[in-house]
């Protein structure tokens, strides 16, 4: 794997999540893959899960982990050729990104959606010149429209909370030797396979909007909706449903097919996974509005996943990327509630990360 | 050991003396503990000593080691429930810390006296929060009211300047065999025990105010005070006794029978080891003088540790946590004298963070 | 080696140069050198290939490595003794440095010239500071007026492009054993031996000054020119010329013997290695000029380097340390030439490093 942006890159879901068990299982097990090999992080945002989950993802990998903190503001980068640089701007991308390469052998970059033009953050100028000029395999930490190791921790929580007596399709291959007997014992037979992933109907993943004060990036949603399409399209048994006001309707390139649904208590309806998330104004009808609060959040506090919304569900886990402002996104008691999975859900961005790196490391 | 913050929480401080000294004779041969377990180091105030030596204790055992600089204005951690989160405090505890507990196996935390709240500082409401939440061991870095890293390195670093032919009680156990043997030679019979952890008569170590441009914290005193009197206590042979002006009085939970002498030339009499120390009000006596400086420092320079006070001495050491201000607390031919030791005690951090570490690996 | 700071520490430098082609050939064979040895790498200034390379270099010596980022403004060390220090200054370097020195095993420091003073500059107060108190191998990571990381990978890269049939003088020692017999085969016989490190003719080396929008210091200048001189003196086959505008002359302790050619065109003529630099006055004749910028970049844009110029060179490879100011210092066609050299430079950041490392690893 070269890049790492899209659910694409992961290929097969099923032989992934398979992978992401045995990662769980013995997460040490493949530590001659990282022997001197170098993972270089660069952040020009802040970060605390993504940080401490992929520097322990590498370091289980056997790998010298190298953090780099870049703060935006203090090392502004050129990226047009023709300047004459006496300015603010002291280096180009053109030299900075292929030396940062030289001295490591896989690369991940946080650069956040910076709101001052659409165009450049769905193009993903920053994230597309490291591709282009590092020579390295790139996966993103958050880019400006994607977050794919949030999406696949979100994935393996969803997979692992769900009852399920059928083998993934990666464990006929070589994994399953290393499966204890007594789990492959319970295995049914091929033609006793139901609706996916898991047995029986296919279960019901609602993305909901919530309230926040300030303007938020659509990558995590994006790359939920993704995700929860892919996994559906490969007969992973998902349903997969989007609940947001009018005006905060995802880009098609990430939501194409996905059913949306304007009442977020009709979403709710029978729900298996709620996943809660704010963002800012995608600026799909009105691209004047991209990045903006379209309104006052004190007017869209009936948005807050609640006890009330929770209530009309199939006993729904709640999930949330977080950092997350409790009683503007969720209620105290919701997340506190025993079907919350924030945790497991950050824990699991340790094995996302670790699959994404193992692949990363196979493939140099 | 799950949490270190009172000299209690080390049990036998002979053996804890012991296992030290065995530290020191080989800080590397306990890799095999760290091995694949990694240490997260949180620091929410700026750290040299006490960061770069727990660092490098970690990575003697084998550990891989993250470390996290929070800046306390940038990342603010919601404590209470029920908030609606929708000012400036972006995460609440009740999920940052499990989440961070997530990535790692051992934590270790500095969060320093904010001096806004006496209650809340000698509470210890955010070190408690790691240990009630984050279901892992929690080390103490400097806290709002105790740094038991430094009061062990101290520990350790009386005893290595102290003549003792006796043998320390922990080096009848496992230790021993590792001890080159001409050293055992020397170890005198039962019989001759002496006074403690040293022969003859006890030490006597005094703790002893010295002014200060700036309100400091109260926790290396205490520390220092709750560690002398438990020494003693155990029959270490240590004679405590504290000198300050009226109004330092140290919070009984720390000092509690400790001698207190306001006379500074008469505690100093025949002192074999002088720990000198900063420390504002503890606000014991006036809670409302908590965290102050009580008068002017440029009145106090006659507490300020010289060739004067040190002549009434038995020859004492002279010890200090550091950072120390120069001809505040010390004068230079004092701290550059012989018989300092700010050095070897700035070096057994390393050592006293190493046996804390281990023990709570072996605790796992 | 004890110090890294001159050509001199380095000892022969064709023995050097085959040291690093062997670093480069497998740069992990040495981890038994790196072993529970930790490097200290102390930045008061900002960094990124220094502080990646080295790091870098250090990891695949197998040592641990500790960053510690100095914010020169944030941590000021007293120098002085005898002052009372109720001030700004909360630590003395007399204890800081040992200090840190007792958690690691070797240390580097990175300390710019503050162009306060140029006495205080010239006489390298701070890092003297280190070697003198910390009783550890010291290497500069570039101070105020060195940067020798810099001029050894620099070296390295002008002998890699530099057609050479002869054999390194360190070849015929140890080092030969590992190296392939086929390169072997094709060395000369010793009375081939043409004319220093590369056979016939000897290579035209410029360094030139090129215009700047800030004043930079004299750190790379001074290092460059002195190991040019230094593989000249040692018959290395380097015939050396540095052009600048008048008033920007170096220091007579790094160019004494050097060619000056105020007419960079005529400098240029002929050579094989264009090496830009900006660099402010360093005041050697008149040192009230010291550290100033002496004419607006804008009437120097003809010291630029650009195609006009590279025509009447011998078709030579362009050098620069980075970062680099494009269309300041060089344009853009020229830096991203077939001839341009800035990235295998940077690169062999990591190789000088770790030549440097080792051989303190060695001589500890």
């Amino acid at each position: 794997m070269k890049v790492f942006q899209h659910v694409q890159d992961l290929g097969d879901l099923s032989v992934a999540l398979a992978e992401a068990q045995e990662v769980k299982r013995d997460r040490y097990q493949w530590q001659h893959l990282g022997r001197n090999k170098t993972a270089l992080l660069i952040f020009f945002n802040n970060s605390l899960r993504t940080r401490l989950s992929t520097q322990k993802a590498a370091m289980n990998l056997g790998m010298n982990v190298i953090v780099l903190d870049v703060n935006q503001g203090a090392w502004k980068l050129e990226t047009e050729r023709g300047v004459v640089m006496d300015g603010d701007k002291s280096e180009h991308l053109l030299e900075a990104i292929p030396v940062m390469a030289s001295y490591c052998d896989l690369i991940g970059v946080r650069s956040f959606a910076r709101f001052e033009s659409r165009e450049d953050d769905y193009e993903e100028k920053i994230l597309n010149q490291f591709i282009r000029y590092s020579g390295r395999p790139v996966f993103f930490m958050e880019s400006a429209t994607v977050h794919p190791l949030q999406a696949f921790a979100d994935l393996i929580t969803i997979k692992e909370q769900t009852p399920s007596p059928l083998p993934l399709k990666g464990e006929s291959g070589h994994l399953q030797d290393q499966v204890p007997s007594q789990i492959h014992s319970t295995l049914p037979l091929e033609g006793e396979r139901g609706g996916g992933l898991w047995s029986g109907r296919p279960i019901k993943v609602v993305l909901t909007w919530a309230p926040h004060p300030r303007a938020l990036p659509q990558a995590v949603p994006n790359s939920f909706a993704e995700w929860m399409l892919a996994a559906s399209q490969q007969g992973l048994g998902i349903d997969f449903v989007i609940t947001h006001p009018q005006g905060y309707e995802l880009d098609p390139q990430f939501v194409q097919g996905a059913r949306v649904e304007y009442d977020q208590m009709k979403a709710f309806e029978g729900a298996d996974f709620i996943y809660a998330k704010n963002w800012s104004c995608p600026g799909v009808t009105r691209p004047q509005d991209y990045g903006k609060v379209l309104d006052d959040y004190h007017t869209m506090m009936d948005w807050c996943v609640s006890a009330r919304q929770m209530a009309v569900t199939n006993d729904a886990h709640f999930m949330h990327c977080l950092p997350v402002r409790r009683n503007m996104i969720v209620t105290d008691d919701v997340i506190e509630g025993p079907r919350s999975l924030v945790i497991p859900e950050a824990a699991n961005r340790e094995i996302s990360a670790q699959v994404v790196l193992k692949r990363m490391l196979e493939s140099l």
